[in-house]
């Protein structure tokens, strides 16, 4: 059975079931009959012959047929129980309300466990515990306990909800239906002790009639269905639309004593979203704002935004939110010049934002004349209008009929803001999305300009699983990284004050000079690094310097380590770990020591491509200073991609043996001087150190 | 007749007025017949005997008396006549409706100025031109044409809306007016030929009434007015927010497009404005949507906010915008502890934020306790609290009414957030202001905060203007910034190899060497600075090569600059010039050659302190490698905030002499080591480079 087929049961049983339509094991069964479910309910109270008027029964064991789903609403104590009668009459899915397990801490995460287990043995699949239900209200079947379905009659449509929290599901659900967008699913995960989140969205992807998923999550558990579900929602034209909680430290700290989750690497599950095409919002607010825009709207072909409006204080803070949000407000070519100078009377200027002034006033084919100017030389992928001032003289309802019309026949999409109710409502009557503000509109516009430049993601190669891992030293872990195929500065060994001798006309002076030894982290804080040796001599001085060193702190003597020095205009960080959510994610940093102050780095999941990997170091704080200046050549950036890319692809060839790689500093030059890296951690499952 | 009387004329004049209401000419009149005005109106209309019933005047001059304020609804080329009636009549304040000036460029500006200078014999105040006009909704004399105050009826109460553009205005009085907040002054100072919206907000801050000015602005013009209205509204405890547009290139340059203004440097309006403490917001929505938290709560005390939720998500969204928006959130020391846990039932967690989860149903007290605990321990300066669902149980009421006692009682301000509009109703009702995300109310309670945050700016020394100005070579320079107390690399400047080799071992090796010419900008390019060097010898033989390379180059030779090098952690831009609106700018950046690529720059206006000094090193992104990482010291940043303050006061009291300071690079180390300037450029006012 398909956890679609969960969301679609022929029959349901209720276990706690209560004769009050307010209570939680009672809402269900109102829900469900007033709203049209056509399976058979069967509430199970061993107290009562009847519930809501409807028969009850004393237990699963006594019911006449085989419910698909069971909802639970029981003491946390009854639940294990209830698990094994869910087993033992073979029902599908059990939907769990029952709180008191992994949100408690680690006795409750035991006793989850052996809930999943009890389920397990008969295939029963679990939504929860601590869990606000489910609900398909295209079916009726509500295994739901949410007030807000009373506050705000469900109505079928093109939404799906999926939410950690039951509120957050129901704070979706009521902004959605007040804003007279139909949702078809409301599922709420809690705990996911079993079904997770991403599980679901995979779930809700593939029925036809959604075409948008709506996601909030404070721990993204078992990816590898979102991704499954990103690509399909990529086939299918569907949008994903995320809030990820816990973006700051603060929300971390806060989401791990929130239902029982662990904090998750925040930065981790941004890069995931954004290769998976799936924009991340901020909150629920903006999940609600921007679902109309995402419904009615094509997919954008660029970020290039053109802005119109009657009021030239909302071209300038149109132009400004535009660049805020990284959309592009270019000027016009000749050609798309000749055509608005047709479209436009001479007092207006043909300057992007366009100011109408009053050209609008009186005159509505004015602006479909603008409009198909606009889209007719393909001078922007993206149009904002805004009217922030409505009054006499403005056809609006005509205006939003254009640009309805406008957004099917060009393809483009657009997006209004306005300040009057009655100015948004004949704009929303013809499917046109409004927002409060030119920002608000200009975010949504980016949001979808984002959506659409997302590459295609492969699908996941099967990650390696994070181990316990023991450190190379820094020769070892170099010459890993130089059968990876990254480049390392030149450099050799020496145990010996004669191999140092041999050594040291092998290299290009000037040298510099390390100690080797696998119990020393920081090198240069023990004085165990030496620069510009132009003398052997100087080198073998460095040896036996170094020997003293290492036995007057009692660490392990590796050697000298010589290498070439090689000049820098920036010192970055490359790294790679294996995450045990995400899988490999490679890393790129500004900084060298100072990378964990600036946290100025930017990550992505492996396998990725050049042009994401690019887009990552594009991306960086510093990367304008990478740019030709004052005379300096550009750092070209291809080769550190290609790096970030061979890193990724190798870390996951390695299926696990090399569990992280810390190469810190790689030097980067202006000019044609390739990145290399001259100090690198590579840390390996234990037992293949050798 | 202070600007404040001008908004209350007891007898009007409209030129071109119109028998029509729903006209520019004929708005006016009919406003304030409907609205209260007590005053008397003259419509002056050469073509009629009578205007929506009341007698008209074929000029000003055959007025029966001598209006203070004359509407001036005519043509362009109408209005210099118009302005030359006025002050013949002797009318104080004229409101020209009229476009056809600066917003057209050159010839459009001169006409504006010619206005200005016939209203200037008279001593005639102007408004406009190209403005929507003013209103005050006190006394009902709206000499304004917005179709707005039909949309939206006047009713007077504590804010003032001060525009630069009248859509502007209009927005935000219809937007305020929605939200049932009282406006008493509507002014749109258009292309500003002579009152600009700065003199307009210290105007309407003077009524006692006035508890806020909501400011929206493309260019910043006479800022010292905005400057003293700024100190009158923190003695009276009353808050000006500012939408100041152009924070972007694309928006700068749609700015100067628009209403004739010239693309003001933006990054010294925003010093400016967080100097003089007021809030700098992004649009007209929020000014609306900021409006009652700043009319209903009481000025912040510090930065700590705790967050109070009957939603798990809810509190680590609210924990994520907190840190977002720069607030606290900090943990409970142990008598909040022993607060809380005397107020909170047993299963609720007393961290912050603290998740209610099911504490508050049918236990209101439950609320007010927690939130006395909070109060009565000191634990935090500001409230969040979230009802993203409210239903049966929750008795808003209740809450609303305890929320809003103890703002009062606490001092403390609060700010809710929702999701369901009757819980919105139950807070406003008891004007508790509300949000309608955790993020949005976290933002309002930051704003609070970095209003209560700003340090009293001194009253503004007559600022120097600027000039002409004539660069002065290194040498002269660094000898101008050692005058003014700042510190400079210890160098010399020879003339002959005896010179360089007498003067050579005066300085501590290694020294460098720089080729001194004034007309060289960039000495390494043309190979004119060597490094490290430790013999005279070196030092003669650059001396001998710069010459040829400067004879090469046909450029004066102004001897060899040998200076003492330093070590350094970090490069730093420091500079300060005069701004013609703004006066002494003061910027601190990172990055030596990079700065301007990097763009990671602060700016101070002078006089400022050491305090704004060191808050502005700690806003640049490189901030946090400043303090101890990885086993080094710090860098002490007291010395390099004291260098700002200096560089600023010094400028001060140069008084135009020194035009422009650029001190790049700053060489800053971690530990002792002061700061020290190595390179600088200052430019003198022309004639005075002697």
């Amino acid at each position: 059975m398909s956890l679609l087929q969960a969301l679609s049961p022929r029959a349901v049983a209720i276990l706690g079931a209560s004769d009050s339509p307010i209570k939680a094991g009672g809402r269900p069964i109102d829900y469900m009959r007033r709203h049209g479910y056509a399976g058979r309910i069967f509430p199970i109270n061993p107290n009562r012959s009847e519930v809501q008027g409807l028969p009850a029964y004393a237990s699963l064991r006594a019911l006449p047929e085989v419910p698909d789903a069971v909802v639970i609403s029981l003491a946390g104590e009854d639940v294990a129980a209830a698990i094994d009668d869910c087993v033992a009459v073979g029902a599908k899915a059990a939907v769990i309300y029952s709180s008191g397990f992994a949100e408690l801490g680690d006795a409750g995460r035991a006793q989850q466990a052996d809930l999943l287990a009890r389920a397990r043995r008969g295939g029963l699949r679990l939504f929860g515990p601590n869990c606000q239900g489910v609900a398909n209200f295209a079916s009726g079947a509500i295994l739901n306990f949410s007030t807000m379905i009373n506050e705000s009659p469900p109505g079928d449509g093109p939404v799906a909800i999926v939410s950690q929290s039951g509120a957050g599901a129901a704070i979706l659900y009521g902004g959605l239906r007040r804003a007279g967008i139909g949702v078809r699913y409301m599922v709420s995960t809690g705990n996911e002790a079993d079904i997770c989140a991403a599980e679901a969205v995979r779930a809700v992807v593939a029925d036809e009639r959604i075409r948008l998923v709506v996601l909030y999550v404070e721990t993204l558990r078992q990816s590898a269905y979102l991704a499954e579900g990103a690509r399909l929602a990529r086939e299918r034209g569907v949008t994903i639309l995320a809030v990820k909680a816990g973006r700051t430290s603060a929300g971390q700290a806060t989401a791990s004593s929130h239902t029982g989750a662990l904090a998750a690497e925040d930065a981790l599950a941004d890069a995931f979203l954004r290769q998976h095409g799936i924009p991340r919002l901020a909150d629920f607010r903006e999940l609600v704002d921007y679902a109309p825009l995402f419904l009615s709207q094509p997919a954008a072909r660029g970020a290039r935004v053109v802005s119109i409006s009657n009021s030239g204080a909302t071209c300038v803070l149109a132009a400004d939110a535009a660049e805020e949000f990284g959309l592009a407000v270019e000027q016009f070519d000749a050609a798309t010049l000749a055509g608005l100078k047709q479209a436009l009377p001479s007092y207006v200027t043909a300057r992007n934002p366009i100011d109408m002034t009053t050209a609008l006033l009186g005159k509505p084919e004015t602006f479909g004349n603008t409009l198909r100017a606009l889209s007719g030389s393909g001078a922007a992928d993206l149009v904002h209008v805004g009217f922030p001032i409505g009054g006499e003289g403005y056809d609006f309802a005509d205006f939003a009929a254009q640009a309805s019309r406008f957004a099917q026949d060009s393809g483009m999409p657009i997006a209004v803001s306005v300040n009057q109710d009655w100015v948004a409502q004949a704009f929303q009557a013809q499917g046109v999305p409004t927002f409060w503000s030119e920002r608000a509109a200009m975010r949504g516009l980016a949001l979808l300009a984002e959506q659409a430049g997302a590459a295609a993601q492969p699908p996941a190669i099967s990650a390696p699983t994070a181990a316990p891992s023991a450190t190379l030293d820094e020769p070892s872990s170099l010459a890993r990284l130089q059968v990876a195929g990254l480049p390392v500065m030149r450099h050799a060994v020496a145990t010996s004050e004669e191999q140092v001798r041999a050594v040291f006309d092998t290299l290009p002076a000037p040298l510099v000079a390390k100690g080797v030894s696998i119990d020393l982290a920081h090198k240069s804080e023990h004085g165990l690094v030496r620069l510009n040796l132009r003398e052997a001599e100087q080198a073998v001085q460095a040896f036996r310097d170094f020997a003293a060193t290492l036995r007057g702190l009692g660490a392990q003597d590796g050697g000298l380590l010589l290498g070439a020095q090689h000049k820098a205009d920036f010192e970055l960080a490359l790294g790679a770990h294996i995450d045990p959510e995400f899988g490999v994610a490679v890393m790129i940093g500004q900084g060298g020591v100072l990378v964990e102050v600036l946290k100025d780095v930017q990550f992505l999941v492996a396998p990725f491509g050049r042009a994401q990997a690019l887009a990552a170091i594009h991306r960086l704080a510093i990367a304008p200073a990478f740019d030709a200046v004052r005379g300096m050549p550009a750092v070209a950036l291809e080769p550190l991609a290609d790096m970030m890319v061979r890193l990724g692809d190798w870390m996951l060839a390695q299926a696990g043996q090399v569990q992280s790689v810390d190469a810190n500093p790689v030097l980067v030059a202006r000019g044609a001087q390739p990145p290399v890296i001259v100090d690198a951690v590579v840390a390996v499952a234990q037992g293949d150190a050798a």
